[in-house]
């Protein structure tokens, strides 16, 4: 048993860890794959010291193997492949009564909040579990936390076939964003200022636009026969996202707000009464975006392979983050944890 | 037949005007009552001189009689009561085609964009009217609009039965929506910083909070059991207010941006994402909302009458406006078009 701990400044150290027992309705997992996402990368970068409190183990995009089960677990055996729905919500608090649980007023976030997957041997509530099917690799397992985002978001934005959505900022959230909506069948344009992101997207079936250098108003008002977008994903948390998000809607547009902004940006609430437009924040994941994003995988509908930039060792876990630092092209880096997977 | 037309610089002429007779489809009004709003004192006050094109005809908020009916009109015959719903549509844009002809790409707003109820004689689209029922006197009816507003807001914020409703804002249309808020069931309170629309309000049986001299934060947590409100109406157009909607709204609450904010204010965004919330421009109404305005007077469910701060006759047009100006006490100013209603 080892762990990586995060201990500050962009370092992580080795160690030998604590192999904890399931208690009644937990679960012991060996960890297979572990990915590195944005909110990791902000807390490699110190900013989130304060909430993480380091020395901790982190990770929270992940996969594995069902080691040990508790006293009372029902939904998984011995052997089980699963994935974790990182959410520790308190069913206690007014989100929890009326059923929103993945926002509760008291929620904790595994990996962030509380110890995460960066060790071999991970222990965990079993309703925090989801079933992988055979066809679903321990690799691509590491995907579906951040494919559940996304799901969240779609359904949040309630997506319709044939409508017209414009996803801006074409990072990995971004990126999965587009491709389920367009499984959803909408007509997906994702707007990056980062050729290389741009490129990805275009060979991965999408359109793109250059909002430096297009106008994202009038190119938008073009392919949409001057009706604007059904519905806009704001996933780059920066000014001029923002700005643009109230002109490409369309009349009764849906903007769903996806990125984290830190500062409070100048937002054009003339546009949201005078167009009847629509913001809705989506956060996580709900237990049945967990469910569609193993489905998407499982069946095919989604190729999610090319968003697999790197896959590193867990001994080479500092490189693996200081390879995705300021990369665009990185999308995915995953950090694998065992050598028997 | 006369005619009072806003000349620019707070001036209104009365001249004699020209009586239209209706053609296919059009029907033309002895006007009863007229009432001022909020976009009629911003006429007033010539900031909107652009749009309105001096000298012209306006007013939107009225009551009248059917005088002459166009061709082909079906919906009405003469001597029926009713009250114009002020848009005029395209019926082919995007917008109109989605089924949104309230907000059409290319509506005009008559009494704005077009002439408007401010004269004796007015012709219109048989589309617009609704007919008031006899027990609504032509004085009530000119309050159908505004509570049209009303009721469109609280329909699109999807207030239901029992819910925590903080309404910013107490003018008229705060005080509409409050009221069509807690005829849902919905448990209400006005921030309101002005003592005289506080005391309208608590008079009125709907509780209030003075968000200068109270912590609105503080106050709707408390009231709510830290939960928060579950819908907020911002009616009020400044930035505080901006600031406390993100604050005092729940888990997955809802916010109806009502109020015109011409600047762009500063908006949290990251409450958004942390509490998925939801905003909601609403913009004027359908026909379904003038419908249920016109129900909400004729059934007792509501009481406007204190509403009405003055009535004036239409030679006193510009005083009229002058008593409205600045006047927080006022409410709603009604014109009288006619000796003989
Ligand atoms: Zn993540
Ligand atoms: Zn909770
Ligand atoms: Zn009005
Ligand atoms: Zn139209």
């Amino acid at each position: 048993m080892f762990a990586a701990q995060y201990a500050g400044e962009k370092t992580f150290n080795i160690q030998p860890g604590t192999t904890v027992p399931p208690g009644p309705g937990e679960v012991r997992l060996s960890v297979g794959y572990v990915g590195i996402c944005g909110t990791d990368m902000h807390i490699y970068h110190g900013v989130m010291d304060a909430r993480v409190a380091p020395p901790q183990i982190i990770g929270h995009e992940m996969s594995g193997v069902v080691a040990e089960v508790g006293e009372g677990v029902k939904n998984v055996v011995i052997g089980d492949h699963v994935v974790v729905r990182p959410l520790d919500y308190c069913l206690n608090c007014p989100a929890c009564d009326a059923g929103h649980s993945h926002v509760c007023q008291n929620l904790k976030f595994m990996g962030i909040d509380t110890p995460g997957a960066f060790q071999s041997s991970w222990t965990v509530k079993s309703r925090t579990l989801h079933k992988l099917p055979s066809n679903v690799s321990l690799k691509m397992g590491a995907l579906v936390e951040p494919l559940a985002v996304a799901c969240h978001d779609v359904a949040r934005a309630r997506v319709a076939k044939g409508e017209d959505v414009v996803v801006i900022g074409g990072g990995p959230i971004g990126q999965l964003v587009a491709m389920v909506a367009k499984a959803k069948g909408a007509n997906v344009i994702i707007s990056e200022v980062n050729a290389t992101r741009r490129q990805f997207s275009e060979d991965n079936g999408i359109n793109t636009i250059d909002p430096i250098n297009q106008d994202p108003v009038a190119e938008i008002a073009k392919v949409t026969n001057g009706k604007g977008a059904d519905v806009v994903f704001e996933v780059s948390g920066v000014q001029p996202a923002v700005d643009v998000m109230t002109e490409i809607a369309a009349v009764r547009g849906r903007i769903c707000m996806v990125a984290i902004h830190s500062q409070k940006p100048q937002v054009d609430l003339f546009k949201f009464f005078w167009k009847e437009l629509e913001l809705l924040g989506a956060r996580v994941y709900e237990h049945e975006d967990f469910e569609q994003a193993i489905k998407l995988i499982a069946d095919g509908s989604l190729d999610l392979e090319p968003l697999i930039s790197s896959v590193s060792k867990i001994n080479d876990i500092g490189s693996a983050f200081a390879s995705m630092d300021g990369n665009p092209s990185g999308m995915k880096a995953l950090v694998s944890l065992s050598e028997e997977f």
